[in-house]
C-alpha cells in the first residue's frame, strides 16, 4: 500500500484535535505539514473497476503515455494494441550506449561509441520525489533508483562576462550572496528603516536569523573570518597534526557579486522540481519503459509509423507503414488514446472536431539539443573536485552536467556538455551533429581546459531533428492553455489524447504519467456508462 | 595521478594573463575558482623517500589514524606492527549489522537484530567532498560511494513549541523564510532606507536578485500564488488531462516563521562540510578499515589491549594484554605513532614529557549518542515522500535520519531515531540500552505516529560507555588549542600521537587521516635526518 492516501487513525485525531484548538488556518498548515495536501495531485492509480465489456483500445504511441496507459488498460481487462515508431518503446524516455545508431531528420546518423557503462539521456534525466505517479510506476516496476546530484557546491558558475571569464565556485557565490544580502537587511532592521513591516519583537529575531542565514559575525557583518568561510570554504582548510590551523578565504565584495550576475544561478536548486531528493533511475532512464515491457506481452507493435487516423461510430482505425518491410496495414480498436506528440499529429490526417484539431496545431514545441561526450578520465573530479552536479554558463551550451554515478571510477566516463534550449538551440540543431559536437567541445574547453585532451568522442540530439518528435515539447503559454488546453483534452468521440502535451508539466514525465491516468480514468467512466 | 596539484599548462597561461591584465586580487580569485586555492590542505600523500633504514614503527590503536600510518609506513619500507584493541579493525567507523553483538561499560550487552542489509553507523556516517583525504582512499582502494542525502526538502523540521508540536516540512519554512527577507530587503531597497550601502546602479540588481532568490512577484512582494508555490510546493500540483490545474498554497507569515525558531535549520545544508556531494560507502562506513585490511597482511595484532608504554633511549615498548586468553605481552618498535583517543590514553602509564602529558589530559570528550532503529516497511517514503534526508527536531532525539539507500525498497529498513549531544547524550547513555530505545521510539512517534505500530528493533550506542574511547570526540577550545594542541601534535622522544584529537577537524575521519599523513612525514624526516 505505499500510496494510501486515507491517514492513520492517530493522524485523524490529530487533525481533529488541532482543527478545534486552533482553527481553520492552524488545520490547514497541519495538514500541509502531515502531507496530506501534496504537490503532486497523483493518489493511485485510478480503480477501472467493473471490468471492461469486451472494449478493446488502441493506443498510439510506446512513450511512457501509452505504456502506462497499456498496462492500466490491460490489467482491467480492457483488449489493447500499441502502436510505436521507432524500434524500442520509451519515446523521449530514451538512452544512448555505446553501439546505439540515430538517424535524425536530414539523414545524418550518429554511432554512440561510449565505453560500456556510460550512457547519456537525450530527454528526461531527472525523476523529482514529488512526480508521485512517475515514482509510484519505479517503485512497482522495480526500477532502481539513484540520487540526482542537482545541487553541486563546487561545482562553477560561469558567465563570460564576468570576472574575466573565469568560472567561479557556486558556494562562493551562494555564501558571499546570502553574507551580503544578510548584512544589508540587518542595518535596516537596527536602523530601525523597515517602518511597520516587521515588529519589534519579531525585530530581535530577524537578527538572529539573519546571522544564522548569512553567517554573519557578531555585529552582524559579512567578512572574512571563520563564520564565512565555514560556508564558502577557507583559503586552507583545517587540517590534522602541525601547522593544520586553517586560513581563512576572503568573500567578494556585494558589487562584485550583483555585477557578475552570477547570483541567479542560486534559485535553480530551489525551485520545487529540483527539490531534493531527485533521483535518475540507475543506468539509464531507459529503465523505465524496460521495466514496463515484460508486462505488455504482445501488445505491443514496434516500426510502425502511424499515417492516418480515423474514427467512425463504432471504433477508430489507423493506418500504419512497418517502417522495415515498407507493408502498409491498419489497426483498429472500439477507443483509441493517441499519445503522438502534437508536432507529429499535426501531420496526420485524423477526424476529429474542429476544436480539438484547432488545439492539436495551436502549440509549438520547443527546441532543445544534449550533447553528451565522452572523456578518458573523470578530470572534473580528479582535478576539481566536482562530484556530479551542474556547471552553470551564459555560453551557448547553458550547463555542464557531470555523471551522477560511478564517482571516482577510473576510466572513461560520460557527462552532458551542452543542454541549450531557445535560439542557441535552433541554430546549434542546424549544424551536422559533428559540427554541434566540436562546438560543444571548444565552448566548454573555456571552462575545462582538459577538454581537449581528454575528450573522445560525442553524441549530438536536437530535438527538431528527432524524427519522432520533431522538436522537444509542447511550449504552452497562458493565452494557449486558456483558448485550447481543454479542448485538447476532452474526448473527441471515441479518441482521446494524452502525454506531456496533454498536461500543466510540460517537458516531464510526470505529465505524460498523469495525462494518461486521467484520459483512462475518464475513457473506463464511458465506456462504463455506455 | 587523481590529486596531481600542479596545474596543466594552460591554466598556468590564464593565471599568468590574468595576473598580468587584473593584479593580484583577481588573480587570487581566478586561482580559487580554478581549484588552486582549495578547502583541504591535503595535496597528496607526503613522499616518503630515502627508504626506512631499517626503522621499526609501532601503531597503537587501528582506527583510521592508524591504518593511514601502517599502510603507508609499511611502503616507504618501515618494519609496522599495529595493536587494536577490538576484535575488529576500524575504531569509530564502525558498522552494525544483524548478528553483530556490543558490550558497553557497565557490562550491558545488544545484539543487533536488524534484517539482513540494513546497518547504522554509529560513528562518523558522511564524507564531504572537501575531505580530500579520505575521499582519497576511497577512491585508492576502491570503496564504492553513494550520495549521502544531507538536504530533503521534503524532510521535517520540528519544535515542541512551534505549530502545536506539528512538524512542518523544510521546503515551507525555507521558502517562506527566504520569501519574506527578500520582500523586506526589497522594501528597504526602495524606500532607499539602505543609505550609501548600496550604489544606485546596484541597487538595480539587487531588486532583480531578490526576486530571484525569494520568488517575489513583479511587485518584489513574498505572496500566495506561482513564484511563491513553485518554491514551497502547490496545494495541488499540477497534473494531466482536465482539472489538471494548479492551486496555489498559502505562505505562512513572516511572524509565524520567525515565532517558530524553525528558520534555524535552513543553514544545516550550508556549512562546507554538509556541502554537496557529500557520499557514504555503499553498505556501512566499515567498508574504509575493511578496504584497508588485505594492504596490512599480518601487521594487525587485534585484541591488544594497551595497558602501558614506555620509551627509552632506543626504543617503545607497549605492554599489552590479549583480551581474548588473558595473556600479558610485549611488542617493541623504534618509534611509537599512539592513535589511542586521549579519553583513554590519559589512563594508561605512558612516560612523555611533561608538555604532552599536560595537554593529554586537557581535552574532554564530547557526549553523543546514536541510536538505529528498524521498522517493517519504509513508511518515511510510502506514506510521507521522504526520501532520505534528516527531519530536524528540538526533542532530546535531535534528528532522524532516514536511509539513503535502497529508495524504494519493500521489507524492514532502519533510520538513524536519535543522534544526541550534550545533556541529553548524557542523560540517555545513564539509561539501559532498552530504556534509551524505548524513549527514542516515543520522542520520534510524535513526528512520525507511525513509529509505534511498526516498530521492530533497536541499538543504542552511548560514547561515553564505548570501552575504547569513553566518549565521542575530543572537544577543544580555543583557550585548551592555545595551551595544548602544539605540545599535543609535538614529536616526545619516540613518540607521536595522532587521530581525531590531534586535527583542527574534531570528530571527522578526515582529522583522523590528515593527522596521520602529518605524523609519518615528521617521522620520516626524523629517522631520514638521524
Amino acid at each position: 500500500m505505499p500510496f494510501e492516501t486515507a491517514l492513520p487513525m492517530r493522524k485523524r485525531d490529530l487533525l481533529a484535535l488541532i482543527g478545534r484548538s486552533a482553527g481553520a488556518s492552524a488545520m490547514y498548515l497541519a495538514m500541509t505539514s502531515l502531507g496530506h495536501a501534496q504537490p503532486s495531485p497523483f493518489r493511485g492509480v485510478p480503480r477501472l473497476e467493473g471490468g471492461a465489456k469486451g472494449a478493446s483500445v488502441l493506443i498510439l504511441g510506446g512513450g511512457l503515455a501509452g505504456l502506462v496507459s497499456a498496462l492500466e488498460l490491460s490489467r482491467a481487462g480492457y483488449k489493447v494494441e500499441l502502436l510505436e515508431y521507432n524500434d524500442r518503446i520509451g519515446g523521449r524516455s530514451w538512452t544512448l550506449r555505446g553501439g546505439d545508431t540515430f538517424t535524425e531528420l536530414g539523414g545524418a546518423k550518429q554511432t554512440c561509441e561510449f565505453a560500456s557503462g556510460n550512457y547519456i539521456n537525450p530527454g528526461p534525466w531527472r525523476i523529482p520525489h514529488n512526480h508521485y505517479a512517475v515514482m509510484h510506476y519505479c517503485h512497482e516496476l522495480g526500477v532502481a533508483l539513484e540520487p540526482f546530484m542537482q545541487l553541486n557546491y563546487n561545482a562553477y558558475v560561469h558567465s563570460a562576462k564576468a570576472f574575466g571569464g573565469v568560472p567561479q565556485r557556486y558556494r562562493h557565490i551562494q555564501a558571499d550572496f546570502l553574507g551580503h544580502v544578510s548584512e544589508l537587511l540587518a542595518k535596516a532592521v537596527k536602523a530601525d528603516a523597515l517602518g511597520d513591516a516587521v515588529t519589534k519583537e519579531d525585530a530581535e529575531i530577524l537578527l538572529a536569523s539573519l546571522r544564522n542565514l548569512g553567517a554573519l559575525d557578531k555585529d552582524y557583518r559579512y567578512v572574512m573570518g571563520q563564520p564565512s568561510s565555514e560556508r564558502r570554504g577557507w583559503a586552507k582548510g583545517p587540517g590534522g597534526g602541525l601547522s593544520a590551523k586553517p586560513v581563512p578565504s576572503e568573500p567578494l565584495d556585494l558589487t562584485t557579486v550583483l555585477q557578475s550576475g552570477l547570483w541567479r544561478h542560486i534559485s535553480n536548486s530551489l525551485g520545487s522540481t529540483h527539490h531534493t531528493a531527485i533521483f535518475q533511475p540507475v543506468g539509464g532512464m531507459d529503465a523505465i519503459p524496460r521495466a514496463f515491457a515484460p508486462h505488455l506481452g504482445d501488445m505491443v507493435r514496434l516500426n510502425a509509423k502511424v499515417t492516418a487516423i480515423r474514427q467512425d461510430e463504432t471504433g477508430v482505425t489507423a493506418a500504419y507503414t512497418d517502417t522495415r518491410t515498407g507493408e502498409k496495414r491498419t489497426a483498429r480498436a472500439d477507443w483509441c488514446i493517441c499519445t503522438i506528440p502534437l508536432s507529429i499529429l499535426s501531420q496526420i490526417e485524423m477526424n476529429v472536431g474542429g476544436d480539438m484539431a484547432a488545439a492539436i496545431g495551436a502549440v509549438p514545441y520547443a527546441a532543445s539539443l544534449k550533447v553528451g561526450l565522452e572523456f578518458r578520465r573523470r578530470f572534473w573530479e580528479q582535478d576539481e573536485q566536482i562530484y556530479g552536479g551542474i556547471t552553470m554558463t551564459d555560453l551557448p551550451i547553458g550547463q555542464i552536467s557531470y555523471p551522477s554515478s560511478g564517482y571516482g571510477r577510473p576510466g572513461p566516463a560520460t557527462l552532458l556538455g551542452a543542454y541549450g534550449f531557445g535560439a542557441f538551440a535552433f541554430e546549434y540543431t542546424s549544424l551536422a551533429p559533428a559540427e554541434r559536437i566540436a562546438r560543444t567541445v571548444e565552448w566548454g574547453s573555456r571552462i575545462h581546459p582538459q577538454y581537449r585532451d581528454e575528450f573522445m568522442n560525442g553524441v549530438a540530439v536536437g530535438w527538431h531533428r528527432v524524427p519522432f518528435t520533431q522538436g522537444c515539447f509542447g511550449q504552452w503559454t497562458d493565452d494557449l492553455r486558456a483558448e485550447h488546453y481543454d479542448n485538447l483534452c476532452q474526448i473527441d468521440g471515441r479518441i482521446m489524447l494524452a502525454g506531456e502535451h496533454a498536461s500543466y508539466i510540460p517537458a516531464w514525465q510526470e505529465g505524460a504519467v498523469t495525462s494518461a491516468l486521467d484520459a483512462i480514468a475518464r475513457l473506463h467512466q464511458r465506456v462504463m456508462s455506455a
